[in-house]
């Protein structure tokens, strides 16, 4: 089983995703909704939630899990990786993030060498895009920007609205008189805003989609690891933990997925 | 000693009116800023998170605990209140909200009837306020109205931008058609936008500061239980509990209460 992590629904547009270039496998995702938004939180507490889903999912039977969440990929991916490569069972049990996939096609498709990262504040503030970006090719730069408000205008259901677009304008202003011609959107809520991201940059700025690089950098990755592959069940199962409300989690990520949910359990 | 809860920095705004108003008591504030904000969570959640916390200052020696947020106080006063007065011990605990003193100012300032309340979602649909005016004044209407993105504005400090006002025009102008004549300011955080709610809703239409009024209701309960009030230690003590970052909880605390915070700790 395929384990997705995220602090709430944002990782789901992720799971949708790896439904649909991946769907044999079974997935369980993991919604730490009780405790979302982890953007602003210290790096302490995103380390124990983060740390405690991780040790919830393998213990349910996942065997690779991916941190979905950008917030904790940047934070707490190292040291959680770090942590089970000394335990006795590594070879059966992966962590994987969201940081490199993402950093890696902006520094492939960049042309001016000017990358623009947006993200919440504790993400851009971690520098971990810029670090994986500087390993990949030093004389890139890398223009971060927080943008705090996103998360809670897209929980609301307003990615849409002119007040977010308004909001959405002031965050990105900087970022465009530093000529950027790739943008990497560095939290999985900002998918909803994409169309909005693209009209604000222009024409010559390139905002990817993040899911579809992740789906196909998991892809990539099964391929070149069939010591992992083999140990994933492929019976396409969905199971869908939350931290809290199952119903409102069903409902909500339902209009998220597009799809009925069904197997919404909480986490005890 | 005195309690004050909040989900995070907003109960400030309330602890700050009691050093005003009754400054010789012993203080110990508990944000919990790791899981902030409440305002969309489940009732569940709340309960537990709440209980937590009250049984931590219980524990600590305090022996009155106001319930600051107002999202906890509407969803889950009563069930605490009621659980503790099943112990043993109960003369010497006590737990005290925010609803009741604002439903009451507000019930005998109103001149037309019609009282309008802004929130969280939460606190909104708890109906806590109406169920609290319609029983001092059954005649009296109410008109309920969730801003669930004002939260995260205060928090980013945008209480006075452009955006955020039109944001809360948005949000008010059923109430304005609804013809109310005043406004309860149902969650703390709303406080620092008090300008732009008066301005927004004009001079015919009155909006308390809630700090005030809660304070002034506190004043006049120790008053009234001088059995409770002789239990409280007065050393002008002021302790700052936090479930997130310490130092963050000092410097944008700090900010909140315009001085220095001291004696800011982690809860384990």
């Amino acid at each position: 089983m395929i384990g997705v992590f995220d602090s709430g629904f944002g990782g789901l547009t992720v799971l949708k995703e790896f439904l649909r270039v991946l769907p044999k496998y079974d997935y369980m995702y993991y919604g730490d909704n009780a405790r979302t938004p982890y953007g602003n939180r210290s790096h302490e507490a995103v380390k124990a939630f983060t740390e405690e889903a991780v040790k919830y999912l393998f213990d349910k039977g996942c065997r690779l899990i991916i941190i979905a969440c950008n917030t904790a990929s940047s934070q707490v991916l190292r040291e959680l990786q770090q942590e089970y490569l000394r335990t006795p069972d590594v070879k059966d049990r992966k962590i994987l993030g969201v940081i490199r996939p993402l950093a890696e096609q902006a520094v492939k498709i960049t042309r001016n060498g000017n990358i623009g990262v947006v993200g919440t504040r504790g993400t851009i503030e971690s520098k971990s895009y810029e670090t994986e970006i500087k390993h990949l090719n030093p004389a890139v730069h890398v223009h971060g920007r927080a943008c705090p408000l996103l998360v809670p205008l897209v929980e609301e259901g307003w990615s849409h609205k002119p007040e977010s677009r308004m909001i959405l304008k002031k965050y990105l202003i900087p970022l465009k008189s530093e000529n950027v011609d790739t943008l990497i959107l560095g939290c999985t809520h900002y998918q909803f805003m994409l169309q909005e991201f693209k009209r604000i940059m222009g024409k010559k700025v390139q905002v990817p989609n993040p899911g579809e690089i992740i789906a196909a950098s998991l892809k990539d990755y099964l391929k070149r690891h069939p010591e992992i592959e083999t140990l994933l069940t492929r019976k396409g199962g969905r199971h869908f933990l939350t931290t809290d409300d199952p119903q409102r989690f069903a409902q909500v990520g339902g209009a998220f997925m597009g799809t009925r949910l069904e197997n919404v359990k909480k986490t005890v």
